[in-house]
């Protein structure tokens, strides 16, 4: 009966941490979305250099508002968007500025192949993906929070 | 004590498999996003027809890019919007091939009730909702992503 | 051997309610989004008052179409977009309305400053954050939905 009582001590044990075991991973993803990181995809679709002004001011103020290790920023430029990239591009310096904050940018190729650019036409630092809608479907199914400016 | 070694074993395997089971619910909605068929809504609710074209540009360019039975694709119009899908619609070809490429279109009939019209003033093979807003909030709720064009 | 039979069976009914214990939290979590009120943010920001005008509206249908109860509205302004709530905006007795359905409103104070206005230059009843888009983020954390109007 001592014995016994010993093995029923041995299953209760190895039940609760079980139990607590097989809790874990569903606290740990209740509690995921305050513990991990921000994460933000901005959308640049538009051709008009004034929402470029803003979609900047967005980035800026986002990082420096949470702090540069709170958040992870990805830039998707696509279709009249990715003229905000281009060599020539009238905000190349506040680019250059938000990159150095640690602000990612990617380009849509399909949109490059539509207009017959390729990447010598375009600034440096930046990165590119097949389809710029795709990307932003995908970053949202990955938790990021979405932002048209 | 061999006999109590056998209900050791059993309980230890009813254990293990319990855990498992109970393992299982939480690593499968861990997994969901990557095995689930991708979900994305479009909102059309600008009167430009500029911004028609790049909706349906997206439109097409997602499917191509993930293939038709990897994506879910609705397009909500409302407010301004709904002009794209009126009968005289100036990308009324174009909407046509999206559909048979397998996208969803869903008109607001709160829209349609301001400006008086009706079904028999829109194309053929859309869907209807009560409102295009309500929709929208809807489908994210369901694990879609959003897209504004 | 029959007193054994007793644990097995407080074993087992153990390990069932350990196991029923351990699915419980998964399945509400599951189950969450369809028994918890809506929530929804709107971005405004833009400068156009027919952009407004929009945004009036789809606020006013969303919450007739969901009943007030069952909808949280919040209304971000920043940008451009903190035009539509100041002292002389054109649509103050419509902010009136919708701020008296439920919905809330909540302006962007990096905005403020660089504008260099204060909260005596806005409407009543406004709440105010640091920064616009950072509160965005923030909502789609929470689980709201996004609409950009």
């Amino acid at each position: 009966m001592k014995q016994l009582s010993h093995y029923t001590r041995t299953f209760a044990l190895a039940l609760v941490l079980g139990v607590l075991g097989s809790l874990g991973p569903a606290s740990v993803m209740a509690q995921a979305p305050a513990a991990q990181k921000s994460k933000v995809v901005f959308q640049v679709s538009d051709g008009e250099s004034r929402k470029w002004e803003l979609a900047l001011n967005n980035v800026r103020n986002v990082i420096k508002d949470l702090g540069k290790d709170n958040i992870e920023v990805e830039i998707v430029a696509y279709g009249p968007g990715i003229d905000m990239f281009k060599f020539e591009s009238p905000v190349a310096s506040r680019i250059d500025e938000v990159i150095k904050m640690g602000a990612h940018v990617v380009i849509c190729e399909n949109t490059m192949r539509a207009q017959k650019i390729t990447k010598s036409d375009m600034l440096d630092n930046l990165g590119y993906v097949e389809a710029g809608v795709t990307q932003l479907i995908r970053r949202q199914q990955q938790g990021y929070a979405y932002i048209r400016p």
